[in-house]
């Protein structure tokens, strides 16, 4: 049975139309005036509210081992939330252990997330480097639909990424036709203060901010682009969270180099205020990396959104109960990192951006949905209105207020750090496959539903950096 | 009687595939595989060929009247020239005298124009200022489907705007949703630094550059974005020429400001060498302002149209031929400005865009095209290949050789600043209107088959602005 | 009789020693250990205290006729209150109205300073352009030691220098080895933006800030900047309050360009709030142009003044009192302009300055002195402790706590705009022309001591300026 | 028996005077007009030249054991040489291999540095770590009077430092007052770029710039400038020789960190064309690193010695003739790396410098000298010529011409990468320690006459660093 939009604003990232949607087996089948249709087609009314595509969230952790515990949030539980958020579609990460093989990782990864309710897809992260993992990283690329890959540049004795690592991996990244992404922190500089403040007697969150200033951030940012420059291959950052990594990011794009940025929700929104709050617990549920930043970053980087010099919006959901966080109460730096927000980040970006003035229309679908499809090459299967593309749909009441709470998502997870916040425009349906999930605040979203998209390898940007490459190639003096 | 594009690659701005496009009545009305069309179709065989939109030039002075002469080049022969190079739309400059009514001016171009073979539209010219300017602009984009007006910051004595009418126009533009536009040169400067070198005995064309240098530039373009800013308008800059003028661009930008830019094909590819030829007439056939600039600037701007600070790829096409130019012989302020390129610009663009790994496909059709028409809200009326869209398109052949010549050129003026270059793709077909008007070097442009087409004021980013301005409206203090 | 300073430590912008200096005759005759002096001499105990240069202000309006009304401090008074804090020099402003012969002005400005109890010079200000103003400059730099003039941007209808002007007088200060500054803010935009205000109803103080923001400031100064580059000419910006107007001179001095910048005490340390404060007075006391900016361009100046973009530290002293405020009690665009702190500014410095290891104690006196007399070429007869210097000298106590306050400042205003600020570090003993003139808090000055500094013209960096522009003369092509 | 100095224009960084300079037990003894001097005084006239501090060359190899040789230029030759050249002092690098103490390093360099003819100290590299390094590094300072410390952030399986040794060594000079020094470049990037070229049969010395791109320089700048904002230490950059680098120190130096930049004669005059010399043993003469530039970056590093981005110049001076450079006769990662230049920096400064107008006298003097030895707290005994300063002395003529060749200098190589160059400006005497050693062209330096200058810890900027650091320490919140 098909499912027709009827009477709203059809908004892409590169236009807005009046247009009524039809849907049907999972694809837009139609879009445009009075279309016919089935007999039994289920309606929905979508007068004076916006038909747009589904949120693209390109960076989650469902149920990731991290830090001596496992994030709370499962895939099915993690994807029905963003289903109620307006979200269709996650990318998380594989990340193996150091020495452990990539496809093992890879096949642990895919047998957990068989129970999403919406499509899902990977990164798979490169923490060490042998011949099997440049092997593995060929297999996973050719065979298996992964098309991006991961470099933490923090966790000392974990799994940070060496400089011979990430030059190695980015390489063979180039040859594959596979982007890079990267967190940019300076994890030798982090370990060193965060020993520094702790034999300093600082142990608490207010301690997790000052252990990894923004400047930590911007020293790897600007590392990886120049390595990735150096090679030739183009290069996504993560979850860029302050002004230093966004001047980087910059200056690369503006020297003509392949350079993209993510943004998260709540670097966009939250200040490092939250760290030094008197009740040990708040404080606490605000750890991840990079921490939340004082005030004047979140100005920096909603400029960068509308200027593009950021591309897409994420969450980098990771979700941690009060219990869990409990493990550092005596240091700050054993507290499990990670907040969540699959579910609320398209309302958070809508308010503060579209309400504000900071972001058109169209520009909100390519931020929250179109750009993360084009950059890894789920373009126009996902991210866009048209015919021929998955229905994943959000249908978007501007009118309608919802305050973001504990108490109103269905994160799995006890703490919101939007909490209380009320928001002007939120989802009235979402349509995931075709398949109305989410109405009228109630959610219908299905285990096991979801489905693993492949991505292709070679997005449009590698034919272009391969001629940049050729053109620059060096040239022997003959003697 | 349809057309069908058969078997080549579309490709948009935002994505390519491989499908057949029927074309009918004027407009597109088909796309996909296999498509069934009418008996008699005229089908043009595009496999192994781009199909992308028709050019935009959104820089044109056809026919102008400048400095005591008439350009060579009428609306006839321009666009039909530009259809050649599979540029199927202009965007040509209504200019009044300082004292002129705008509505007559506009009239007297709207009646030069319709000789026109391709589409066309118009900025409308600020030069002076007083309420019936005020009214004016009012009238013409509420009747007349202007959308655009233009500020010279040069050209003292004649028709520079002071900073108070740029203020006032600003304003103005503002309020109707107009997108105010720029060229950017401090005519203060240029005065001054022209009577020094006269003075000193420098009345050749090599004096030319020296007296309009890039900061010259960069000076205009501050000012005029920081008034934008001041005023809370979007901005457009024409004819972006060098670093100065791109970083100021890229700054706002990067602040969040909504200012976009423009450059011609000719400041890409050539430098200020060509002021300092021996031979007189070359050297003064390439005048223009700004003048080409020093090779640094070159790659600037390519890297600034690779990262998005520039959008628009133009010509500022305006001919003079020898004998014109000639009235500056003793003295070259006196040298008509303006060099041709309408024919020109995609060929260029694609060989040392595309060819050498600097554009996408799609980045290609984006700054040829679809951004020209998104920034002046003609899309996706033009600048897109999908249904219901203006069916003026170009089918390109990455293979083709052409010479950029004289020789072969349909530019009424007796020089090529592209001389003898050869380039490798170039249009096989052009189709204006669903009409094929070029194919296999053959042009069969119509006379007076172009049509004005009307812009619509208020194109999406103006939403967002108000929104913003509102945000931040000035608030008194209650005492 | 002479006075012996023993026991200090003697810091100079190059280096800081233990030392004993003898001053006899208006100068330094000796430094150095033990030093044989005549009996009688006069010592002042020196012991664990800083002996420096005294303080240059290089911007001050005594008793300037100003907005319909006349600056209540005047050279007398406000002289006397600079020795109160160790400032034993300023260089005040002649400042012709519009048509005014530049000669005449100076006369009455000499006249008016003949009362100054310290040593003073002046800046001549060029409001407007013909022949005998280009001549009268030629009068004041080779006769009268004038060797910089100052160009107002703003204040449109009243003293605001067109481009015209600011090209033609710059032009001429290099002709004869004088120094350009202004007064960057875009007048034509701060008009705009106050009508805009005022009929929007905002009548109070917090319109002022708003009718002038930073941007307004950053335009102008890179507007200045460039014509100064397009001529081949050094400039220096007074009263740098921004974020925008430090980028631009960062980035001209980053190009090589001979580009200066001061900042006042009032920037550094007070915000925008100001204007907001509910009492109109305190408010209106505020008011200065450039304005009092939001709180992180302060941080910018201190940066700046650490990193060497800007060079000296001064007030802009010009004192109105609160029935003097009055006058712009409906219209905040008539509220005079200046706040005072001419006898504040080295403690506020010194306070924020060393005390918080922005500054080392030999970047406090180059920042308060020894720049403004090497830029304005009063060096080494002025900001420096050496043999052969005049003998204008603080006795700096670093543990000396003083409160700024109306209750303890000498300057002949109602309000201090540091009020009840207490500091730590202040002069113990002021020094003027080798006579103390301010001890443990007395002030012993003397009317009519002050005597008038001629400059002479062509400091060094002019000669570097001639070789570059010769270097780099427009060179014809032989045709 | 005494020097005097008589007639010249003495120049400081500070100011310039007529005066004569009276030198005796290798001190400055007097300055003035008509000194009177004891019978038997040696006369320099200096009537009609610059009477100008020694120069200072803050980065020398004397006789250094290198990728598998020593270089040729020992002690005494190469002081000897600086002398013939103006240059009256040099500080070198003690280089410890990895694993071999500190202290047993520098006594072996002490030892070879006994013979020299001019002043020396030494910088010592931290190329290692463990807590004999950490003790060592104390003594160096405290009792053998190094006070800055040396870094290579390249030579891969060498000396390079990793990240772990950086954040410790800079750490322990921040509690010694002593400054860290970097060579910047990503060594990890180097190493796989040479990898590559020589896979792809590049073997000679075209791809020795290749496999060190700016870029690579610009990474590792940042990198450490970064770490030295996160532990709040000073930092000194040597051989700053790319755009990218000096836009990372600008940027910093912005903000308000304490950062200094080095440049070297040979990247302010050469560029990387060398390399591509069909002549072998040219392009492998020139082999060192950083490598020259492309010919866009000489102009930045100008600019930015003007604009006090960088401060000091030097040369690197490492001599290795032909025979030694042909060990990489088939891989270019082997040609020793070196070039020489302590005999000719001054020189092309000059007539680059001064003679170009791009530097004042006084600049002249402050790159030369006066910057490096306030930087490394010799001032004023060095880089300064007033009474009780060294008597290191240079007589400057700047009508004298000089051709810079292998046939005129003094410097022990078969190469000069100046070759055949005639210089306007050269020094006519040289007075080390009081005496005559350079005079007409005849050179009379003296073996073991320098002497081992101990430099003290905590130079100025120290103390503000300390005040800095404690005013932004780490507060824990109280819970």
């Amino acid at each position: 049975m098909g499912v027709l939009i009827k009477g709203g604003l059809v908004v892409n990232a590169d236009q807005s139309q009046l247009a009524d949607v039809y849907c049907e087996d999972g694809k837009i089948q139609a879009i445009g005036q009075a279309l016919s249709v089935p007999e039994g087609t289920e309606v929905v009314d979508a007068k004076g509210q916006y038909v747009m595509p589904g949120g693209i969230d390109p960076h989650t952790h469902m149920q990731l081992p991290f830090m001596g515990t496992v994030a709370s949030e499962d895939f099915y539980t993690g994807t029905a939330a963003g289903l109620a958020g307006g979200t269709t579609m996650i990318i998380d990460f594989v990340i193996p252990s150091p020495q452990q093989p990539l496809m093992e990782a890879y096949h642990t990864w895919r047998e957990w997330a068989e129970k999403s309710a919406a499509d899902y897809s990977f990164h798979v992260a490169v923490t060490w480097w042998d011949d099997s993992v440049y092997e593995d990283m060929g297999k996973l690329v050719n065979k298996e639909g992964v098309n991006s890959f991961k470099h933490f540049m923090a966790y000392k004795n974990a799994i940070m990424a060496t400089d011979e690592t990430l030059v190695n991996s980015f390489n063979r990244c180039l040859e594959l036709g596979a982007m890079p992404t990267v967190h940019a922190e300076n994890g030798e500089l982090v370990y060193h203060l965060q020993q520094k403040l702790l034999a300093a007697g600082l142990t608490g969150p207010e301690a997790h901010p000052l252990s990894r200033p923004s400047q930590v951030e911007g020293e790897a940012a600007n590392r990886a682009i120049r390595i990735a420059q150096s090679l030739g291959v183009p290069l996504y950052l993560v979850h860029v969270s302050c002004k230093e990594a966004v001047d980087e990011i910059a200056r690369a794009r503006h020297e003509g180099q392949r350079v993209y940025g993510e943004c998260l929700a709540g670097h966009l929104e939250l200040d490092d205020s939250v760290y030094r709050n008197p009740d040990w617990g708040f404080a606490a549920a605000h750890v991840m990396s990079p921490p939340f930043r004082p005030r004047e970053h979140q100005e920096v980087l909603w400029k960068a959104l509308q200027g593009g010099t950021l591309q897409t919006t994420a969450t980098d959901h990771c979700c941690f109960c009060a219990d869990q966080k409990a493990a550092g109460k005596d240091d700050f730096s054993k507290i499990p990192n990670g907040t969540a927000g699959v579910e609320d980040r398209m309302m958070v970006l809508w308010d503060s951006g579209v309400n504000k003035g900071r972001l058109t229309l169209n520009e909100f679908v390519a931020v929250t949905s179109t750009n993360s499809a084009q950059i890894f090459n789920l373009y126009p299967q996902k991210g866009h209105i048209a015919v021929g593309s998955d229905a994943d749909i959000v249908v978007w009441d501007p009118d309608k207020q919802h305050t973001l709470s504990t108490k109103t998502h269905h994160q799995n997870i006890d703490f919101n750090i939007f909490e209380g916040r009320t928001v002007t425009g939120a989802p009235s349906h979402t349509i995931s496959q075709g398949r109305v999930v989410f109405k009228d605040g109630k959610l219908m979203a299905e285990k096991g539903a979801g489905r693993y998209i492949k991505r292709p390898a070679f997005p449009s940007v590698f034919a272009a950096v391969e001629k940049y490459n050729a053109e620059h190639k060096p040239q022997a003096v003959d003697r």
